[in-house]
């Protein structure tokens, strides 16, 4: 097994400044001017004084991420309420040079959110209005500001559920949602949230307003501009509306969580869970016994409801199945578990009979980040990648061995199993060995990850973390296309600076 | 009812110059070259003898579309069999100002896949290779030549489907469905195609290959830059290769159609069918009763299992259900007929008690457009359109008293309900009234859909037919965004010209 990764880290890297190391070397783009107080006013006509934020103590939380890893030095913040609010706002900024960085709910992890600088920040979250379910159609139509639980909330009343679901939902916002094309726990179901995407306003870095705010599925008039804008973190303009199509919500959901003995049982259960759970099979989610363990150890509200022994070999695997027949759901569930038990593939398992105990499974899945953060309180290195399930429990292994002389450094990974989405976390308890550390993973994992053909970003994006190590998952031609077309949108670069491209002037 | 499209009728046409009218106006632009014998020579160097055509007999396939609307005036078609091939042409091309059309299986139903004028054809029918089935991950990895059938047969093989079927899959390739972002009968249940393709090589118009490749579903590493050659329509550059995701085929299918005697009963089967259908739901189509009819007369294959009334209120849906267990199927479609018989919103119906018969019934739907050809030997309008289902039936009534008085002329529709997408179909007999017919019908389709937020082109694309008409669906900004980005990428203007985006040029 290890062979495969020893070849891979004696190849020459293939990124040559890993400028993504402990601290990236990136200089301000001196072409950008500084916030005069003339701005300030200029903002204060535009938004009232209210929604123009200036004192330090009030822009600490827009200047650090929730990780508390990187920290700008913006020194206002606006709040607008309307997509007029945001296009005078942006031709302002284009005009006068000030760069600008977009922020919804500040849940990312790649640092894309917040300054690197002294940004602009723009904050969406005073656009918190959602504006209409189509009861028939089920799409539905809001300011880019609602924060996800919210809209999940207001959707369900009405028989339907948002096509993304995450921890962060309580906090994250719809449109920082889509400017980074989350994934989430519902991607088996219901695939990359671009695909829910049917309408969007958006404001280009100059201040023209984008419209492209349908609600219908279906149309095929022209490129595409909206799937630009997805997954483009805020780097080619500021989503302001949008419409998506949410399916109906299932009217019963079972829960469960098995225990798995061996990583090489994870892609037959997988194989078997898609053939005999079939349309209903809505999660399938996979946490390692070191994960489990640091939830079990480090927070209160959450344990390991069966126990898995403290073995890298070892891991749970929960299991949801939704659809519209309780008892359908239920033969599903049991001839599959029926089949998994007699193949060997899990060798214990639990149903939640409630509710209140599905909660309880979702709740242990959905506190490992928490977990791993309290488990290394001096750092936490965080890497999302896709690989082929295969590989998941090799890079863990091979990660744990790597750092292991390092001391209090634990090592684990969870996962989205249906989605071949790993996230391997390393926390780290002693702050002078994060330095250290991260350079024992990195660019190892980013080798890793291309050498096998996968992306070194599933889902939480670039940011400014991952900027510099684009090119372990997009060629030279696909990096020059995407340089070439953010020139051309945002010809001052003023759009989220020094995120997901570095610029040949940094 | 027909209050509210009079009024859009009266307004101003918003596009004020009607090019996509019978004969559009278009002017050959001039900096393009004309195919010289020493080009022929050259392209004999790169490809061999064989796969350079220019015999005119054997031209005419490649220059004429199906529907033997649009007509181009080619004199070379070229059949590569690899991306290296692809680039050396598209260099070639680009360097020598020669513009090219790539053409796949030339299905297409709005003339974007055959010449306007002397355009270069570029086949991709010899690049017909399919690569690679992950058994585990469901993601197949194609060459873009590949008819669709066929691959779906290949992944079938191994227990998955294609995302995506449709009438012509006998005929059309893998490259031009994605080039399009096909829609299709699948659509309600895997969504746009565009979210299924996970990896994609092409060639962009100056020749470079742009490889992303990857088979992983999730890859959130910068612009998604192709779901910008997704729907393109090969105006930025030249598919060649694929990864799509396939979902696993359901192991049990039931088809029924049932007969709705009222327009006003569509939307609330619709919604009865999503919620006690759920999760099996696999299709749901129309078929109004002109249409039925116009099968049930012309086609000797093909009739009407419920001998519906020739009733423009009358129609036919056919629904399918597929999933993992046959009883829970059946089961649930039996719950959702009966209720659907009680709430009184369908009158009859008929379940298929094979898969022969399950194939008699999909013939019918599968035959319309054949149908209408037959019905209409002179010409034929179509109209693809994204409208509230609540206004399928109000168009079709329109439209039908817009022609009424020119005699033989038959107008009909047909959709996917759960898209919202409806395929309007007029069908002249007398050639002398196809203009006429023409002029009273557009622009008011157009203005009809834009009226009420749909889409002037839900599935086909633009093509030729619909270019000038993009102002229907798109606002100002988004298609100056779209030609900048054009512009950029394909400097020369050289592929595809004249479709999607018409040019100042022109």
């Amino acid at each position: 097994m290890l062979a495969s990764f020893r070849s891979l880290t004696q190849a020459a890297p293939r990124f040559p400044h890993p400028r993504f190391l402990a601290q990236p070397a990136i200089q301000r783009d001196s072409r950008f001017k500084q916030i005069s107080a003339a701005d300030v006013q200029a903002f204060r006509q535009i938004l009232g004084d209210a929604a123009v934020i200036t004192n330090a103590d009030d822009l600490t939380a827009f200047n650090v991420d929730w990780m508390n890893r990187y920290r700008g030095a913006s020194t206002i913040a606006l709040k607008p309420t309307s997509t007029d609010h945001v296009s005078q706002i942006m031709q302002y900024c284009n005009h006068r040079l000030l760069a600008v960085v977009p922020q919804g709910g500040n849940t990312g992890l790649v640092g894309g959110s917040v300054p690197v600088f002294d940004e602009l920040i723009l904050s969406l979250s005073a656009m918190n209005q959602i504006e209409h379910l189509d009861e028939t159609s089920g799409v539905v139509t809001t300011q880019a500001g609602v924060v996800l639980e919210a809209l999940d909330n207001y959707v369900g009343a009405a028989g339907y559920r948002v096509p993304l679901d995450l921890g962060a939902k309580g906090s994250c916002q719809i449109g920082g949602n889509v400017a980074t094309n989350a994934g989430g726990s519902r991607f088996v179901r219901y695939g990359p949230l671009r695909a829910s995407v049917v309408g969007m306003e958006a404001v280009l870095p100059d201040g023209r307003v984008f419209d492209a705010m349908t609600t219908v599925r279906k149309d095929n008039t022209g490129y595409d501009l909206k799937q630009l804008m997805i997954g483009a973190e805020g780097t080619l303009g500021v989503i302001t509306r949008l419409a998506i199509a949410c399916p109906m919500k299932s009217s019963c959901v079972d829960t469960m969580v098995v225990h798995v003995t061996s990583s090489e049982r994870i892609s037959p259960l997988l194989r078997l869970a898609r053939q005999s759970l079939g349309e209903v099979l809505s999660a399938i989610e996979y946490m390692d016994s070191s994960s489990v363990r640091m939830a079990d150890t480090n927070l209160s509200h959450v344990s390991d409801p069966l126990s898995i022994p403290d073995d890298p070999q070892h891991s749970l695997v929960l299991i949801e199945c939704a659809g519209s027949n309780a008892e359908h759901n239920r033969e599903k569930l049991e001839a599959f578990l029926e089949a998994a038990f007699e193949q060997e593939l899990v060798a214990d398992g639990v149903i939640a009979e409630s509710e209140t105990q599905s909660n309880e499974l979702w709740e242990l899945r959905e506190s490992l980040p928490e977990a791993v953060l309290k488990a290394g309180a001096a750092a936490t290195l965080k890497y999302d990648v896709s690989v082929p399930i295969a590989h998941f429990n090799e890079m863990i292994d091979v990660a744990k061995e790597r750092v292991k002389d390092l001391g209090a450094v634990q090592v684990c990974g969870w996962g989205h199993i249906g989605d071949e989405n790993l996230h391997l976390n390393v926390a780290i308890q002693d702050d002078t060995q994060k330095d250290t550390a991260q350079l024992r993973l990195e660019p190892w994992v980013y080798e890793y990850v291309s050498g096998v053909g996968g992306s070194i970003s599933a889902e939480h994006g670039l940011g400014v973390m991952k900027a510099g190590a684009i090119g372990y998952s997009k060629g030279d031609i696909a990096v020059d296309v995407m340089r070439t077309i953010k020139d051309v949108l945002d010809v001052n670069g003023i759009c989220n600076p020094y995120k997901v491209l570095t610029t040949s002037s940094q």
